[in-house]
């Protein structure tokens, strides 16, 4: 008798599903057993849809930005926004993370990363040279570095602005300010972030 | 000029994985967005894998482990088992890590979960009907409610014994051992733990 196993199928949809980013073993064999146990219909429109997604959308060539294959960049097709500043982010995400603010009508850039020796990103791996063609053939005054404040979002920052100023190019580098949260008190900060709230200060 | 949002296609892939276990609405912008700059082919494999294993794959009716729409059941099909115990767990996943065990080798009955008030999930939910025909129709000596030892584990286990007492069913009841687990030391284990193992304490 041999011991009870998943069934190949069922291997191969965990191993698949294990890929996924935030998905680890026990993750990946829960979406699959739930998937079993759903009817029919949701395994096809899941399959559908990723399917559908991924050939209409891809990731814009210059900006990082979501581009429909059909309709072109959402981003560099939208000519209604501030030429005179760009903001440069990890991800497509923090777009619309800062675009919900309502308090940027710049362009952007999307990296598609940071720099993570530990994860063997570097600078060759992000849409680094497509950033310094885009600084070069375009009349930006403002370069906003916003990208996230743990390590590897400063060691990005730091390396992004050392090239800029490296090429000779005309632009101001600024970077997001750091300090306290929105609502947060003293006693829930960190050092670092205290650090840098007194650092930053402004006068009133 | 409008604020740039995911594209429809995104959002519709984004609700779609929101749906799955344990992802939530930022796991499944991060997925999302991961699947987007990933080749095309992984998204297409995922998406055939998911169609495949759902369309090959399903939950048997009497048992509810995996079974082959081909090939039928892979526990009620394996005659091999021994017939005279039977062990009720709550996923077939439970199923596989007793397997493992290598330390039984009776027969399994998978409920679909655990009687669960607050997310509306009663016995009517549960292959419990199809246990008791399971019950009635073989010459089980034994059945181990081999549920989990949370609340809702001990409630489900608590309502199968009952039933099984009331029908006048001819079967030994019995229970995982709760107690330490291996390699804990007492100052980790909570006060339950604690005693339920001094409680089910045994003669050496």
């Amino acid at each position: 008798m041999a011991r009870l196993d998943f069934p190949e199928e069922i291997k191969n949809l965990i191993d698949t599903l294990k890929k996924l980013p935030g998905i680890g073993p026990k993750g990946a064999e829960r979406v699959a057993v739930w998937l079993i146990n759903q009817d029919r219909e949701f395994a096809s429109l899941l399959s559908k849809v990723v399917e559908d997604s991924v050939q209409l959308i891809g990731a814009c060539e210059i900006c990082g930005f979501f581009k429909s294959h059909e309709k072109g960049c959402f981003l560099c097709d939208d000519f209604g926004r501030d030429g005179s500043v760009i903001c440069v982010v990890e991800q497509p995400t923090d777009v619309i993370a800062l675009e919900k603010t309502g308090a940027f009508k710049g362009t952007y850039h999307c990296l598609g990363g940071k720099i993570a020796p530990l994860d063997n990103i570097g600078p060759e791996d992000l849409r680094v040279g497509s950033l310094i063609s885009r600084i070069e053939g375009s009349d930006f005054g403002e370069i906003i570095l916003g990208v996230g404040s743990d390590v590897e979002g400063e060691a990005t920052a730091n390396y992004l602005a050392d090239l800029i100023i490296e090429k000779g190019l005309k632009i101001d580098i600024t970077r997001l300010a750091q300090g306290l949260p929105a609502g947060g008190g003293l006693e829930n900060a960190d050092e670092l972030t205290l650090y840098r709230a007194l650092d930053g200060r402004r006068k009133v």
